[in-house]
């Protein structure tokens, strides 16, 4: 096994369809165009789902957590021991994901992608565990491509064992961060500097030492390319698996709730590896991680919220989600000009005489 | 009765309890401030209420339906039949507010506070009806100082009337752009081309005679400048009920949940005639109706999404709802760093000599 074979992505493409979708929407009960955002995003969900009454069923969040061997050299500003910390606050319900979870009634499922602490089993944990943290970047690949495809195959079976047609991935991760900024530079060619931020709290000297091991880290692997090699140098095995699963969800039409830098990271990725991966993905907000709005630019998204939000776990793209489902609400269930005897601007006249006898 | 006198407005200012509330959010197992509009959306209901643990209870809707006198100069691209053909579908449950009212369980009735078509009775519809419509500002006042006392007083009535601890002040009305146009420009000394839009929909010739129409009416009143002089001369019947309801609102320490336009004009009016009422408002959207930015700089406000909708009826509010909820159970339901026994960052040398023996 030494290449990636992706399925079959789907296009949404549909100009009947989306002619359709948009007549509905134009005979509701309002001004033409007149809930904005909220229209083209049902036009969104629609196409994705090849219907005219979308609907959105058993949305299911899945956190990604790994560690990452390259913060044995300080580029991050929580020890490693937080990723074990926070997966165990994740299972018993006290993180920011969970509320949210909780809020909108989304299951929450964790996946082990390669914690360095060991757990035991959990009913809402998923072990995909095939190392305890990727390797040291500066000194080796993050992954070995056999590794890099495992783990890639390991995200297509989580999203295959999805029942639901929306997917959230949030991840958690002490470093991924650097990972991120890094695939960014090497996949967007974009100047290493631009792609780093603070990560959950960096100071400024220590800003100044991320950037200087980052650099190094993309020297030693210059002839890391392609996507799957760069995925590999460069790593991040719950960016990998968080590719993988939204390959899968992509093939599968499902909804692609991305959250912050991380998920907009794993998504350009997938979709380098598996081109139309990205016609199914929604954007929850614009981070303040500042790679954030070159990725964006990258993928021409237009997130739904600027909330200067850098949590990752999924929380930005849980937040939205009733947003979603407003956008699906507003297409089922408005009634149009017809059904309530409301008058069309273009009727003006015919109206005016009407009333005014 | 020719004054207005306003209910007293609280504070909500309180140092320790801003205090306490930003300690809280800062225990929480997330980095520094990483929720970023979330966290200090949970601060700001927090303060309104008064406490630690805010809760929003049995929130309501009223839209506040009228027409105007002015209309009968072609300034809307809708003629002014609609305004009761839209009450009826509020009333049918077929309009975008009724549907983000059901997915959200927000309690909606709609105010006739001057509509020119009467209605029978029903359970959702409440009678504040003076007059149908208000005067031609072109060539009288819209309301009579006592017309707009009264509809001020009625204002407050609704409100002392509502169960609950958070208001959404909806409104329809063909021509209460342009009524909020006119307040908008007399009230901010904004000129008032800048303050006029396509409202829902007028053509490049509608916009036009639209200016020159307003333009005169601002000249016919230019003595009227105290707020509540310029309420009644530029008027509005629902924009004074509104108004109306928002200091009362204040006076109780409910949240406002701001729509778009008309009901930002609405709350610019309340707050001059009872300052203190802005600090219970949170602004949920930046609408498309060019007004609304000068509005929104003159309120300080930073609304939560950005969406381009002009629809009004409450809809922009109603639909970032749930976001408000999220920021309540953020604060009510996430564990702190020793809740969970996660290291803060500031703890780092220990944590990793204690994981590294």
């Amino acid at each position: 096994m030494t290449n990636f074979t992706a399925p079959s992505i789907p296009t949404i493409d549909n100009p009947v369809l989306q002619q359709q979708l948009q007549q509905i929407l134009d005979n509701k009960t309002k001004p033409l165009g007149a809930l904005g955002r909220l229209e083209s995003l049902a036009l969104q969900i629609g196409m994705i789902q090849g219907t005219t009454s979308p609907q959105i069923k058993q949305p299911q969040i899945r956190v990604f957590a790994a560690d990452h061997g390259l913060t044995q050299h300080g580029t991050s500003a929580y020890p490693s021991a937080v990723t074990a910390q926070m997966v165990l606050n994740f299972l018993q319900g006290g993180a920011a994901i969970n509320v949210l979870a909780r809020q909108h009634n989304i299951e929450l499922k964790v996946v082990d992608a390669g914690v360095a602490t060991d757990f035991t089993s959990h009913p809402q944990l998923l072990d995909y565990k095939m190392r305890h943290g990727s390797r040291d970047a500066l000194t080796e690949a993050a992954m070995t491509q056999e590794e890099c495809l495992l783990a890639l195959r390991h995200g297509m079976t989580v999203a295959e064992q999805l029942e639901g047609n929306l997917l959230i991935a949030g991840e958690m991760g002490i470093g991924n961060t650097s990972a991120a900024s890094l695939l960014l530079a090497r996949l967007g060619d974009i100047p290493i500097a631009d792609c780093i931020g603070r990560g959950t709290g960096l100071d400024d000297a220590g800003l100044q030492h991320k950037t200087a091991i980052l650099s190094q880290v993309l020297s030693r692997h210059s002839e890391a390319t392609s996507p799957l090699a760069a995925l590999g140098a460069l790593g991040g095995l719950e960016i990998a698996m968080m590719a993988g699963a939204f390959i899968q969800s992509a093939s599968e039409r499902r909804i692609l709730l991305i959250d912050g830098f991380i998920a907009s990271v794993a998504l350009l990725v997938a979709e380098r590896l598996a081109p139309g991966v990205r016609q199914f993905a929604i954007f929850a907000h614009h981070s303040v991680e500042p790679g954030h709005a070159h990725l964006l630019n990258l993928l021409e998204a237009e997130p739904l919220l600027d909330w200067q939000m850098r949590l990752g776990e999924g929380s930005g793209a849980a937040l939205t989600y009733p947003l979603l489902q407003s956008a699906c609400a507003i297409l089922n269930e408005m009634a149009s000009f017809s059904d309530a005897g409301v008058s069309e601007a273009s009727a003006k006249e015919s109206i005016e005489a009407e009333v005014k006898p």
